[in-house]
Order: structure tokens, then sequence, then C-alpha cells
């Protein structure tokens, strides 16, 4: 922690040309970046409000000002906008697995420190299982939505799980049988296997 | 905590016959038990020595006898051998993805509680990530090895990657929309996918 700067408290000092809104606005952002960061590397338990308000360069005392609790930091810090199914616009087959393969390229490219945050502790926190289960299933009937068929809903189900647990073994878990793999080698082994679940006679 | 069973001693008392190394050893494999059901159940970070001990029905100051602390009773509680892989024993691709469905079904029909702890922490807890790693690592090298062919070892990671995906969805999330869906069909609709990933052609 040495190598942090010293906390600061929100004040005018820094910021002589801002209002009082726009400070608050400013050092409440600043606060949701650092937490979304550690509650990424570290998960719910092992993130420290002090932590916290140490890499935001704040004072302990406006985190909890600005938040109330931990549970109410974390809330912020991983509750965004339930994305629309990256499949929900696709109009075959084919553009349904481009649009799941895009979407795990830039997973595996760098998940928003949100959804890293989420992810992290979805096995873990009542929370962010609610919200996983909750963003995981909007997703589900989206691209049940857009691929149809017999059992679409297992399907896309299915699908999900495979993009759920590539994430997780090569970003969280970082497994080197994955990260020695280049990712467009990783996107062309995937493929087939993608398209054989939305292939409409599974046996 | 009102029905559990009052906390004792561990006592020549109960177990008039046995040895005093009997009752070390039966003590020691209750509260091994009890352990990783709740480290299954809530984490790492949320199991306390007290909720083991109750669980258990013994003296709290009896497991840290035991185990040292914390720490030492989830090591002992989660690691078990490295199972092989399940595929290691296949003669040809339809073997394999047998092989894997008939893992991955065992794995939905309830995973061995020292697994569910391991998986449940693993993407929080720093040993529980090791030795998820361990674990995945020893049995994607058993599956590269039965599948042989072009980048068999990036295949086999995405093998596991998606028996992790869909046991974390189906079991540590509980998605509905797996939940929903019988197991057969699953194995059904999953089948066609693991084939595919077993091509020696994927383009």
């Amino acid at each position: 922690m040495t190598e942090q700067p010293a906390p600061r408290a929100e004040g005018a000092a820094e910021a002589p040309g801002l209002s009082r809104a726009q400070r608050r606005l400013r050092s409440e952002r600043r606060i949701l970046e650092a937490a979304r960061e550690l509650f990424a590397r570290q998960g719910f338990e092992r993130t420290t409000i002090r932590a916290v308000a140490a890499a935001a360069g704040v004072d302990p005392a406006l985190v909890m000002q600005h938040f109330g609790s931990k549970q109410g930091l974390f809330t912020q810090a991983v509750r965004v906008a339930v994305p629309e199914s990256p499949a929900a616009q696709a109009r075959d087959q084919e553009q349904v697995v481009d649009a799941l393969l895009g979407s795990l390229g830039l997973k595996l490219d760098g998940l928003p420190a949100s959804s890293l945050a989420m992810m992290r502790s979805m096995l873990t926190h009542p929370e962010a299982a609610a919200h996983a289960r909750e963003v995981l299933e909007a997703q589900i009937s989206g691209l049940a939505e857009a691929t149809a068929g017999p059992e679409a809903r297992a399907r896309a189900a299915l699908l999900m799980s495979i993009t759920v647990g590539v994430a997780v073994c090569h970003q969280l878990l970082a497994l080197d049988s994955l990260r020695g793999t280049p990712q467009d080698r990783l996107a062309a082994l995937l493929r087939p296997a993608l398209r054989a679940l939305l292939d409409e006679d599974p046996g």
C-alpha cells in the first residue's frame, strides 16, 4: 500500500472550478472505478472499504457517506443495465454464432470491470449470484428468440453456459492451456461446436 | 442454529468400544464431512469454524486441535486425489464424448461435496483456485492424450471449459433454463457440440 497516494477528503482545493455537485459526482465515479477493479480482482469478501478508499485517493468516511456500506458499494459497482443478448439482432444461425463468438472475444480481450466483479463473486455472494442469474436468463431469452426451433431455450442456456465456462476458465482461472492458445484459434475451434448446438436435429 | 445438536467434546463416553486413535479418526471424518457441506454451500469466507463444529456436533476447540485453522480445514476438505480424466481410457472419439457426458451427468446429479466446495470458492479463494487449476489442467492433459489430432490441447481445454460452464450454471447458479430441462435432453443437445470440438478439421 505504500505506493498509494495519501487519502484526501472531497474538497474544493484540488478542483476549484467545479461546483459541489460536480465534485460529488466526480468522487463517486472515482470510488466506483476503484471498487470495480478491487471486487473484480479479489471478490466481495476480501475487498475492504479502506482499500477502495486508498485506491480512489479519498477518505474511507467519504466512501461510507456516498454508498452507506460495502454492500451498497458492491451493488452500485456491479449493477449495470442488463445488456441485450449479443444475438438478439441475428437473422440466421451463422449470425448467431458470429454474435456469440464476438461477445466471447470481447470477454477474452478484457471484460468490463463491472462484469468481472460480478463473475468473480457470483459463486460466493448472494447478490452477485442473483445479478448473474438475471443477466444470464435475459440473454438466454434473447438468444432463444433469435434461434427459435425445438428446445430453443435449452439450447440457448447451453450456449450461454459455454461462454460462461470459457470466460471463467480463461479470464478468472487463467488456465495455461487456454491462455497459451491465440484467441482466433479458440474461436475457430469453438465455432463448429456452437453451430452444432443450433442445429435442429441433434437426435 | 437451534436445531443443531449441542457441541460435545471428543470423549470416550459415547463410543466406549473405540480406542483413542479410532475416536480421533472418527471425529476428524465427521468434521471434514460437515466442512465440505458448508464450504460447498456458502464458500470459504462465509463458513466459520463454529458452524462446522456445530454441524459436526463437536466443540470448536476440537476443530482447531485437528486442523489448526480454517485454512487448514479447507485444504483437507477440498484436497482429494486428482481424478483421472474421464476420457483417459477412451479408444475413439465417440467414447471420449460418452466419457465427458458421463462425467457431466455425474456432476449434474450431484457433485461430491469436495468438488462442490472447491468450485464454490475457486473464483475467490487462492487455494481453491490453485487446486481447480491443477485438477483441470490434469484432466485437460489426459483428454488431449486421448484425443490427439491437431491442437489437441486447445480442444481439450475448451471441452473442459464447457463442462465447467455447464456445471457452474446448473449446479452453482442453478439457472432455471437448465434446471427445467431433463438431463438426458441436455446431454443429447450437447453431444453434437462436443463431437464437433473433436473433429479434426474445424477450418
